[in-house]
């Protein structure tokens, strides 16, 4: 399907469910990126999603966004249970704005939703030429370590920082997959790699189903688990959202909003060094990229070029839509 | 030898390297903290390479340490070639006092060197009551993604948390063990676990001598190398130090000081829910102990229990010195 086309059918869906149209647009901007750099599993296969919780009224349409201001550096955001990209666009643009005024921002959102991959907002902020975390998390998918049941989400860690061109984005789940790609291999009944999930009797599986009843495996053991209990910390304790196990899952659980947290720290890099960042940073990124290659290495990447190469690649052209998610789409206009 | 005998002999000797008394007790201390946690790759077993550095005029036992304020939440520090202790130990101070005061703090280190373990400062911060990060650039030991060459430190990613009993000290190198470790087995003729090293051959290896010769692995491949990167970024390029390999390995290279450097971030918990944090994060650990456990686990330890507990077990008992180490502490006695 064409892009504008595509673009213009998102937010129709969105302002059938209530939501502006200027929140629509922005929803569907961001669905479409995540097609465009092929993280499919947080494209249009969420759609739907999105529109169950707004019609059981778990993700409210018409949210009361309330920024509070802690300090010029510090915000803190009540997103009224917002659908996440809302909430998150307004938080990283707020970040944004107290890091150019005091040099370091950070804001917290509470009562928010999933929104969609963390590099979104984190590019806004390079581009911005500041350097970003951002953290979110997520509902129960890991289980900490020594424990044998789910609790902290795949929970982001998510890192940006200018270079002159493509920006530096890591944006590194603490589990050896997203979720989202599970969801997805289970909705398009395909396997998972071998060795990131284990089913509910604690057996190593490939089958996408019994993974989601089960349990990710997170990287690197304690020090995995350890990353998404940080990330729990900042994002669902510092901001007073929901934690420990606590944040929803958007697909199973409609029992309430999900009260995910946000948390977004945003540095401008010249606060040290000056101008000078610019000029290390682009020798930091030569070094490393002219380095002996290992096996099977053409290049080095650094993170944020491989999406940034998908994007470009797919500008455009059209994008594919299998036949369940026009289904879907059809369903979700026809209300 | 009982602690505070030990603590005179180590004062004694990097006073005889000229290090002021003060510094000299900073350096005691935290060598022995190192002891008393069982991380013995950053105890005892350095203190003659501090020593040697001082000599050959690598590290100033007599550094000139300058504050400068970028604004009430942001300082930098030039630590003059200091040895890493002290300009750390000042700088986890500038940050503590920062966000007591704005209610986030970001302090930037540069030309310091290696500061043993980064939870000593992440420590200091939550007995203050604050959120911590503590990173720290390292020489080579890690070949980036794609690469066939070390070049990235073992970059710890620590972070702290206040909980109201233990703190919660997360302190995981972005490496599959730390190097320290690597070193110590050297030191005593051990072997090193399969799977955290290749040869330079490009071979897993078990030998620490061709290890070290060789490249550690990173956790998880491209996410581990992206976030020894991260660390690389901000507490090399950002705080002006010496980065993308630059960083001299403190054992090995005696052609310059080693240039490292530090970022601390704090951040006061209470600033979006007030005393509700404690309250919050209370519940969020207890809910995570509580997880039914995985087999061969009596209990779920948080992140820095274990330390504190072996902290506590070894706190009034003798440290245990080495042969090898008792001999190289008497040459730097007896010049």
């Amino acid at each position: 399907m064409k892009k504008n086309i595509l673009r213009s059918k998102i937010i129709e869906i969105f302002k059938k469910h209530k939501l502006s149209e200027n929140h629509s647009k922005i929803c569907a901007d961001y669905l479409i990126k995540a097609e465009l750099i092929e993280a499919k599993s947080h494209g249009l296969t969420r759609l739907k999603m999105y529109c169950d919780r707004i019609k059981k009224k778990l993700i409210n349409p018409k949210p009361n966004i309330k920024i509070k201001r802690i300090s010029s550096s510090i915000s803190h955001i009540n997103a009224d249970n917002s659908i996440g990209f809302v909430s998150a666009d307004i938080g990283i643009s707020q970040a944004i704005k107290n890091a150019k005024k005091t040099g370091i921002g950070l804001v917290g959102i509470k009562n928010s939703s999933h929104f969609g991959l963390s590099s979104f907002y984190a590019e806004q902020a390079v581009k911005k030429n500041l350097i970003v975390f951002c953290f979110t998390n997520a509902p129960p998918a890991l289980a900490p370590h020594g424990a044998k049941k789910s609790l902290f989400g795949t929970n982001p860690i998510c890192f940006g920082v200018p270079t002159g061109k493509v920006p530096f984005i890591l944006d590194t789940s603490t589990s050896k997959i997203n979720r989202g790609k599970i969801r997805h291999a289970h909705k398009f009944k395909k396997k998972i790699p071998f060795g990131v999930a284990l089913d509910k009797y604690g057996k190593i599986t490939t089958n996408a189903k019994n993974a989601l009843h089960g349990t990710q495996l997170p990287i690197a053991e304690f020090k995995g688990s350890g990353l998404a209990w940080m990330v729990d910390i900042l994002s669902g304790v510092l901001t007073g959202s929901s934690h420990g196990g606590k944040t929803k899952d958007p697909f199973d659980d409609f029992t309430g909003p999900q009260n995910v947290g946000h948390l977004f720290i945003t540095i401008d890099p010249k606060i040290f060094i000056g101008q000078k960042f610019k000029m290390e940073m682009k020798k930091n990124i030569e070094i490393v990229k002219n380095l002996p290659k290992a096996k099977g290495f053409n290049s080095i990447m650094y993170p944020g070029e491989r999406k940034n190469s998908l994007y470009k690649k797919n500008f455009n052209k059209d994008i594919t839509i299998p036949k369940k998610i026009l289904q879907e789409m059809d369903a979700l206009n026809d209300i």
